[in-house]
C-alpha cells in the first residue's frame, strides 16, 4: 500500500480526462471530500465539469484551485510506457497529467480532508475548486465559476493555484502574478486589381505597411516592479491570391499583447487603434475591421497573509526562499484575482508537462500535501 | 461566302487552342503563306509551338508578330453562345480569341498574302512569326525565338504587334513600348517560438515591418517622357502558423515593378536590395533569400519609318490620329524589341478580352488586313 496522496494520483492518471473530459475525476474527489465533511457542488457548464466544495464558514476564505482536465498524449507508441497508465520508474511517477496537475489535485484534495479532520472547528472556510475546462477555451471552467461567484456575493480571500510552478525543485518558484493576454484580429479593406493598373486598385499591404512598422516599434510600458515590459507580437499576417499579377483586396493580421499592470487592456486597445487612425487605417463599416479578445487581465498579487504563510511553509519543508515570479503563460488564477483574491502559484516541477513522458518525482508528490496542509494551517488553525 | 480574313477568323477561332496549345493553327496558316510563297519554318520549343514565315529577302525586315494561343473560356455555361463556336450577333463575330487575338493573326495572314502577290518583287523581307506561348509563361515561345534570331544573325528592322490595342474604334491607340516587369520573390527568416515568450523568438513580422513600410513609400523614380513613374506591388505578403500563440518562423513576400527606361532592372534590384539591408534584412546563406524574375525590359519606339508608316495608314484608313501609349501590360514586342527594332503594336478593340463573350466588331475585322497592308506598302512596295 503506498501514500494516499500516490494512490489518488494513480487513480486520477488511469481516468483518460482529454480536455473538456473530466472522466469521472470530479465525481471521486466529490465523494471523498463529503465524507470528510465538505459540501460539495458539481456545476457543469456546457460540456465542463466544475467542483465546488467547502469546508466551515465566514472569512477568510482560502481556496485551493486545480483542474482534473489534462492536454492530449499524442501518439501514445511514443511513451515508453502508455499515458493513461502510471508507473514508477526510477523514483518517478509517469503518466499523462502526472505533474499537469493530477498530483496537484490528489495532494490538495489529501491535504483538505487531513486539515478538516485534524481541525474541524477552523477559522473560516477551506475550499476547493476544480475545473474540467483549463487546457482548452477556459469559457465554462473558472471563468464562468468566478461570474457565478460574483453573482452569489462569494467571498474568496486566498487562493493556493496548485500548478506545476518549481524549476528544479519543489517550492524554488512561486507564482505571484501573470500577465494578461489580449488578441486583435485586424482586417484591411483595400480594392483588388492588376498589378500593371495600380492606379485602379488600392493594396491594402502598402496601406498597412506604415502602422505595421509603428505597431512594431512600439515601445507599450516600462514594466513595473511587478511585471517586465508589456510584449507585443504578429502571430498571422496574410494578404494575397496566389498570383503574381494581382493585387489583393484584402489583408489580415493577428496580434497578441502579454500586458502587465502598466498598462490596462483598454489603454493597450485605444493606443493601437489610434496609432492604426494615424497611419491612415480608417475603422468601422464598411472600412477595415478589428476584434479583440481578452483571454485574461494581468494579475500580481502584493505580500499579504498567503504569501507570507506560502514563504514560511517552504522554508521549514523545503529549506528554501523562492523566486517570486509573474512570468509564463495564463492560469485560472487569472479569473479569481479579479474577485479581489490573494493568488499564489505553487506546485511541482514544470519541466515535462505537455510532453512525452510526462512525470513527477515520488518525493515531491509525498511533500506536496504536506505544504498544502502547512499554508492551511497557517491561514486558518 | 464572307470575306477570306472573316473565313480565316472563324476557322482560328474553332480550334480551341488554349495556351500553351496551337491545335493546329500554325499548320493552317502555315499552308496558306507557303502556297502564297513564302518560306516557311515551324519551330517547336518544350510543348510550344512557333511559326516563322518569310517572303523576299535582305534588309529592311519588316515583321508582323502575333499569338496563335487563347486564356481559357471559363465556365461554357456562362457565355451566350460556345466560346469555340464563331457566332454573328448584331454586327459582332463572338468566340474565345475574336478580339485577342486570333481575328489580328487572320488580318495579318491576309494582308502578308495579298501584299506579297501584288508585289512580288518587293523590297527587303516581309515576314510573319506566330507563336502558342504568349498568354502562358512566355518561355518557349517568342523570348526563344529571339534568342534564336540572335544566334543566327536575324535582324529585324520592324515590327507590328497585331495585340489588340484600340480601346474605342480601331486606331484610336497605338502603343510605341511597354514598360519592363522584374518580380521579387522575398523569403524573410526568423526563430519561431511562443507569444508568451518573445525574447526566445524572432518575429520576421516585426523584422520585416520597417523595411516593408520603407518599400511601400519609395519613389523609384518620376517617370520619363516615354514611361509614366515607375510602380511597386506587393501581391502577396504570408506569415504565421494560423495558431494565435506561435512566432511564425518564416514570412513571404512577392512583389512586382512596373518600370519604364527612367529605371532598369539591375538599378532597382539593387535599390531593394539596399533598403532591405539598410532595415536590417540581411540576405544570403543561412539567412533570409531573395529569387528575382524578370519577365521583359522596358522598351519605348522612338519616331521612325514603321511609326510615320503606321501613322500614315490610320489617318488614310481610319481618319484619326491615335493616342502613343507605352500603358498597359507586357507583351511579346518585349523579346523583339532588344534586338533592335522598332515595334509598334496596333489591334482592335481591348474591351471584351480575358472576357466572357469576347468578339471583335465585323467592321474592324474588315478593315484591319487593309491596314496591315498599307503600312507593309508604304515600308516596302
Amino acid at each position: 500500500m503506498r501514500s494516499p496522496v500516490f494512490e489518488l494520483t494513480c487513480e486520477l492518471i488511469r481516468r483518460a480526462s482529454v480536455t473538456p473530459e473530466d472522466a469521472g475525476c470530479q465525481a471521486v474527489i466529490g465523494e471523498r471530500l463529503a465524507r470528510a465533511g465538505f459540501a460539495v457542488e458539481h456545476l457543469r457548464y456546457g460540456d465542463v465539469d466544475n467542483l465546488w466544495a467547502t469546508h466551515g464558514d465566514g472569512a477568510p476564505v482560502l481556496v485551493f484551485l486545480g483542474h482534473t482536465d489534462v492536454v492530449p498524449s499524442g501518439p501514445a507508441a511514443n511513451w515508453t510506457s502508455p499515458p493513461f497508465e502510471p508507473v514508477v520508474r526510477d523514483g518517478r511517477l509517469y503518466g499523462r497529467g502526472a505533474a499537469d496537475m493530477k498530483s496537484g489535485v490528489a495532494a490538495m484534495v489529501v491535504a483538505l480532508e487531513d486539515f478538516a479532520r485534524a481541525h474541524p472547528g477552523h477559522a473560516g472556510t477551506i475550499a476547493l475548486l476544480v475545473t474540467s475546462d483549463e487546457e482548452g477555451a477556459s469559457i465554462d471552467g473558472v471563468r464562468r465559476v468566478a461570474d457565478e461567484f460574483r453573482h452569489r456575493g462569494q467571498r474568496i480571500d486566498a487562493c493556493v493555484v496548485g500548478e506545476p510552478s518549481s524549476k528544479q525543485r519543489l517550492g524554488d518558484l512561486v507564482r505571484i502574478g501573470r500577465r494578461g493576454s489580449l488578441t486583435g484580429r485586424l482586417a484591411v479593406r483595400g480594392v483588388q486589381g492588376h498589378v500593371a493598373y495600380p492606379e485602379k486598385a488600392d493594396n491594402p499591404i502598402h496601406a498597412f505597411a506604415p502602422a505595421l512598422a509603428a505597431l512594431a516599434r512600439e515601445r507599450w510600458d516600462e514594466g513595473n516592479e511587478a511585471f517586465p515590459p508589456t510584449s507585443f507580437q504578429l502571430s498571422n499576417l496574410n494578404a494575397g491570391t496566389g498570383a503574381d499579377n494581382v493585387i489583393p483586396g484584402e489583408l489580415r493580421a493577428v496580434f497578441n499583447f502579454r500586458f502587465g499592470t502598466a498598462s490596462s487592456a483598454s489603454g493597450l486597445r485605444e493606443r493601437t487603434e489610434a496609432i492604426l487612425r494615424g497611419h491612415g487605417i480608417e475603422l468601422g463599416d464598411g472600412a477595415s475591421t478589428l476584434d479583440w479578445w481578452l483571454s485574461g487581465e494581468p494579475f500580481a498579487t502584493p505580500t499579504g497573509p498567503l504569501r507570507r504563510a506560502a514563504l514560511a511553509a517552504i522554508d521549514e519543508l523545503c529549506g528554501m526562499e523562492p523566486e517570486l515570479s509573474t512570468g509564463g503563460g495564463t492560469s485560472d488564477g487569472r479569473f479569481i484575482a479579479p474577485l479581489g483574491a490573494e493568488v499564489v502559484e505553487l506546485g511541482v516541477c514544470n519541466a515535462s508537462i505537455h510532453k512525452i513522458d510526462e512525470h513527477v518525482a515520488l518525493d515531491e508528490l509525498e511533500r506536496l500535501p504536506v505544504l498544502y496542509r502547512a499554508i492551511a494551517e497557517r491561514m486558518l488553525a
